[in-house]
């Protein structure tokens, strides 16, 4: 992938500005220290920035923001970079504004079940801060270990118990934000009903760092469910396996993750962790968790999916209780992250489509992966339709690479003709922009379009993200 | 209330082409056939319109938008008319849209549990269709046997069970939507997680019909909760009762609606049904719901809830279970929207705060009110720190008038200085705009006209709603 026309290097005078706002030890030039700021994981995507500023308050976001406004210098907000649609990466070069120094937990309000945070705050140690205090903040992107609240807001980020409880944005109750303009707008703060005006809170959330600059956030907090229990069950056929989570919905249950492995990523990530699994034919396994207010309601909506399972035709069924069983039947499942490395080249795709159209989503991603000579593996969200694949095999240099981009488009083709998107969870970034259109009809991208040239006119924020590259006539390519 | 600036009458010409449109049964111009269309649930406001259109169809809506902003003619789209805030009023004439033909529940998808719906749907029409199959769509305005989907998407309503639920943009997955170009965009679907692009289905919910007219709409669906019960607590004083509204959540329950009601509206309601309720002296009431999968679980939610009421000082707790008392227990909640019209002249205010402030701003109105000579109920949402006060008393003509608006300029500036919002569920539109600036801060109201003008440039979309008007100047007021 390349750039399309990368910016100027920064002046010297530039920097001496910069310096002089961020302080001189957070603006960072040297090639090695550009390094880590130049990737995040998405694929081996490498786009250095000409600076890197990581500024420690709103002043300082603000201060830094007008000055590129002004001098119309690409900024690139960073967070955890652990992305993988790209959105981290300064794709133009320009300013890397990277929020890590803004990573204080201002407040947990127990009274009124709200965090006050900073965007640089790691999503698991505020998982860790609340917990402790009998509550429970639900986004749980697979990342969570090193993502941050900044990153999950600027893709709107999932995870699995996304399932009950729904992704990043459900979850923000007001955003103070930098426009490109250095203006500071608050959004909403600890007042969990707030209609007045525009939902600006939700138009910043999932804009992938390209309308505002988040600096600090109100996020809602639930009493933490006091049982859990995790069920799992193989199915010999896929289709078996997505009647399954129709009927479990469809008897009244609420699964606080409904997770999805086929037998393809079943295989890596068993072979990875080197264990052997009963039913190692099945192409299918779900992974039900429930969660309540008591162990009683737990185990009867368990033993219920239980039953709804083995009615479509599940060949087993395990259930757990215990903290130490729950983890190991989710270890599969949270393996395949790392497990898809060892596939080699490969790049994940996030698509998403209504969840009675899972399976036929499934079988056709394999069916075009196979026709380009390629294996897939797919596994994810399953109450979502929210799936994540994998293309891999044999294929290097240029007509390789071509080939995975005209497979992974023709796997975005199907998921939107299925009333899905490009991107469940991930962001567009760059990976998925290309194919916007294909869920998104032109007027709305018109509308989106609007709406960024209305807060950003000059485009630093975040340039070459989420819209479809322009052609040099201005038009949508 | 005078409108800035009336437009002028339609020509024939216009009318003809809107006739044309929309067909000659459904352009109304008479004098007395306006009139319902002049009127919502708002004060005592009468706004007539030049002319009503009702369309069909996305096309006839698309095709009268497109002739309207070639004419700079003003469009207020209307749904059921219930508004509290004068949002389908059209201030300065125009045409009224009238979306009450477009009132078809196009499908409840069990399968996805999403319904598809026209605007025009009468929210407990929804229900109805969706509990009959098992589901619930959990919005719940008051109004909801005569107010539209439309309507709620417009003002982001609320209701009791947002408590737990969440106000409408929670439920919609998606949006089709013309703005006033007449270009339709559609926003999503039936897919449940799908982060492609802008969230342009929160930005269009709750924006009072400024930015587009919604023409159909993808709404989330749950399995219908197996069990309920109801609690209801007579406290002596405010602050006890929202005590025990802040330990409810501490003790980990998670009621499905929290109400609250305070002394005087229990006394208006009361006395229009005829009833005397045990502890008349009580200052304060809480109603909380509970649901859940199973009588089981509900039954130790509502006792633990008791337990939590009594220990904060509660003089007595009532609980029902069964379908008939537990109607009883929410006559009186139920019936303040209507007893508070025997109060004379009052207009609803709908502040929010936080949870934990909302004793202050209750005691607050109360002094605000006696200090200008008037009484003042308040009832709401005690969860979500929502409260509805009505101020009322001697004071007619134009200097009551201006007292009245004084006092309730006083509630808003009291709300906002608690960390809260002039608006919690109803909307700005008209009865709150002056003080938006209250609860947003200038250059987050500078952002929303820049999303307004980019999305509707001629600003012909229900025009002086939500914003505070402009000086002659172009300033802010």
């Amino acid at each position: 992938m390349t750039p399309e026309k990368p910016f100027r290097p920064l002046s010297e005078s530039e920097l001496a500005v910069l310096r002089q706002i961020a302080g001189e030890d957070h603006v960072l030039v040297a090639p090695a220290d550009l390094q880590p700021f130049s990737h995040d994981w998405t694929e081996d995507f490498v786009f250095p920035p000409a600076a890197v500023a990581r500024p420690r308050t709103v002043s300082e976001v603000s201060r830094i923001l007008a000055f590129c406004n002004e001098r119309r210098i690409p900024v690139t907000p960073q967070g955890g970079r652990t992305g993988l649609s790209g959105g981290a990466l300064p794709l133009l070069g320009g300013l890397a504004l990277c929020l890590d120094r803004m990573n204080s937990i201002l407040e947990i309000d127990e009274k009124n079940a709200v965090a006050t945070v900073e965007p640089g705050v790691v999503t698991q140690t505020l998982h860790e801060a609340v917990e402790a205090l009998g509550l429970s903040y639900p986004p749980d992107p697979a990342s969570r270990g090193s993502c941050t609240i900044g990153g999950n807001l600027a893709e709107n980020a999932g995870g699995p118990h996304a399932a009950k409880y729904g992704v990043t944005g459900k979850w923000v109750m007001g955003l103070e934000a930098v426009l490109a303009s250095g203006d500071v707008i608050v959004t909403g703060g600890k007042t969990r009903k707030d209609v007045a005006g525009y939902d600006l809170t939700s138009l910043l959330v999932g804009s992938e760092g390209t309308l505002a600059v988040v600096t600090k956030a109100w996020l809602r907090l639930i009493p933490k469910p006091a049982a859990r229990a995790v069920l799992v069950a193989p199915f010999a056929t896929l289709e078996e396996s997505m009647a399954a989570v129709v009927e479990v919905y469809r008897r009244g249950l609420v699964p606080a993750a409904c997770e999805f492995v086929d037998r393809p990523a079943t295989e890596v990530s068993s072979k990875r962790k080197g264990v052997t699994l009963p039913f190692p034919e099945a192409e299918a396994r779900l992974l039900l968790e429930f969660d309540g207010g008591g162990d009683e309601e737990v185990e009867r909506d368990v033993t219920r999916a239980g039953e709804a399972a083995l009615d479509c035709g599940a060949l087993d069924v395990v259930v757990a209780a215990d903290e130490r069983r729950m983890r190991e039947l989710w270890e599969i499942r949270r393996g395949i992250g790392e497990a898809v490395r060892d596939l080699g080249h490969s790049s994940e795709l996030d698509v998403a489509v209504p969840r009675s159209e899972l399976a036929a989503l499934v079988r056709g991603i394999r069916e075009i992966a196979s026709e380009a000579g390629f294996s897939s593996v797919a596994f994810g969200h399953a109450a979502d339709g929210n799936i994540h694949v994998h293309v891999y095999g044999p294929g290097s240099g240029e007509a390789g690479e071509e080939l995975f981009r005209q497979t992974a488009r023709k796997i975005y083709a199907l998921a939107a003709s299925l009333g899905g998107t490009v991107t469940g969870e991930h962001g567009v970034g760059i990976t998925s922009r290309d194919c916007l259109s294909f869920c998104r009809n032109p007027a709305a991208i018109a509308a989106m379009r609007a709406v960024k040239d209305a807060l950003d006119p000059r485009g630093i924020l975040n340039p070459g993200k989420l819209f479809p590259p322009l052609s040099e006539h201005g038009e949508p390519r």
